[in-house]
């Protein structure tokens, strides 16, 4: 049985739920049969759309990095890290370590090939859609990026800071008015590219076509610390 | 802002459940204002109620306290142990560690003596029920503690072992059996005593008059490490 290690906080509910979808994911008639993790929920870490838009100085790269190193000292086989903003460091964060790191943007880009998808509406933060974190990927996968228009993208950014990390109920009617408009715009799937809007699919009916990335981050961590139970090989909503 | 130490795994999926209600009860509106935490998600760690009835030889303790010593070397302010059964061990993993370890059992006792109440319904597993670890507890505080007859603490285990811990759908038939036998003997209150059944409650509606133990738990937690939300303070269910 393999140890995971998780960087968490960013943020703690994201973490949270994460944590519940390797275990459902995972194959283990007996506690005993699950993944051993160890998760550093630190929140405090800077906001990481904040700093990659430049609205603060503060980067959360150097906490992160000493976070992987404390996974990397309590001997963990593999490190996932619940937040795809902070995907904008993760090369640097790879480079910091011998343990190798999930890369939810790469595994999420395999998923969606290998099942021929070839126009993704993604819902993500700001610093995610500028920094073209999804794109510079998917691209080399012949995959094409259709992001919400700007009075959506405000709408999508209000669901993740205003509603879910402030713990507040979500406007459905809003994640609705985005979904459409992805679907409208030629999106075969929509991808939940934002792992606080996980939360949303937990509390609510999102109906079909949706690719949540924490689902995919899961599967990662499943399959290569342990068994995935047959029914999680699918993660599109039908 | 306070750092809180978790001893997790036991089982894993009331881990994960248990990090969430801390953090749904948390009075945060950023990332940031959450409580920062260490859990150590140890699933290999021996079953309790096998090793407390005699059932195997192999000691859930040593593990127990290997991993108290090393929250204590994270410098956490505070341990908690979302796993009742192991409250068996609570004063030695206590005596073992500078730090203040929750006793999820005396706050439960605190909690009821507060509300007034005397007779409480438990669901809890054959470990906890045998070793007398609420009643030991309660009788300080005039709480008398009511358990189901034999065939109905079967379905608690059942419950327990075959459906939560196996990752399989719970038996909502055989929960309100259990539930209306201990209201018909006297109880006032129904607590669930063991943290895998509080995930019947995340999933179910389970009607009134239970308290989970998960939530005193959680609650304990939040108002030693930050701010409750005020619509946390009463944990039973109406």
């Amino acid at each position: 049985m393999k140890k995971l290690g998780i960087i968490g906080g960013l943020g703690p509910m994201a973490t949270a739920y994460f944590m519940r979808r390797i275990i459902e994911m995972t194959d283990a008639p007996t506690d005993q049969d699950n993944i051993e993790m160890v998760i550093f929920n630190t929140p405090s870490i800077p906001d990481r759309t904040g700093f990659i838009l430049g609205n603060s100085t503060e980067s959360p790269l150097p906490k992160i990095v000493e976070l992987a190193h404390k996974l990397e000292r309590e001997n963990v086989d593999y490190i996932a890290m619940p937040c795809i903003t902070a995907h904008f460091f993760h090369d640097q964060i790879a480079d910091s370590v011998f343990v190798p790191v999930s890369n939810g943007i790469r595994e999420t880009a395999d998923y969606l090939a290998e099942r021929g998808i070839k126009r993704v509406g993604i819902m993500a933060t700001d610093g995610t859609k500028s920094m073209h974190l999804f794109d510079s990927v998917f691209k080399d996968y012949d995959i094409t990026c259709i992001y919400p228009d700007n009075e959506c993208q405000k709408l999508v950014m209000s669901i993740i800071y205003d509603d879910i990390k402030a713990g507040r109920k979500v406007a459905m009617k809003e994640f609705e008015l985005i979904k459409n408009q992805l679907l409208e715009m030629g999106a075969e799937v929509i991808l939940l590219g934002c792992t606080e809007l996980s939360i949303v699919k937990r509390d609510h009916n999102i109906g079909d076509k949706v690719l949540d990335v924490i689902d995919v981050l899961a599967q990662d961590c499943v399959k290569k610390c342990a068994k995935l139970r047959p029914e999680y090989e699918e993660l599109i909503t039908k």
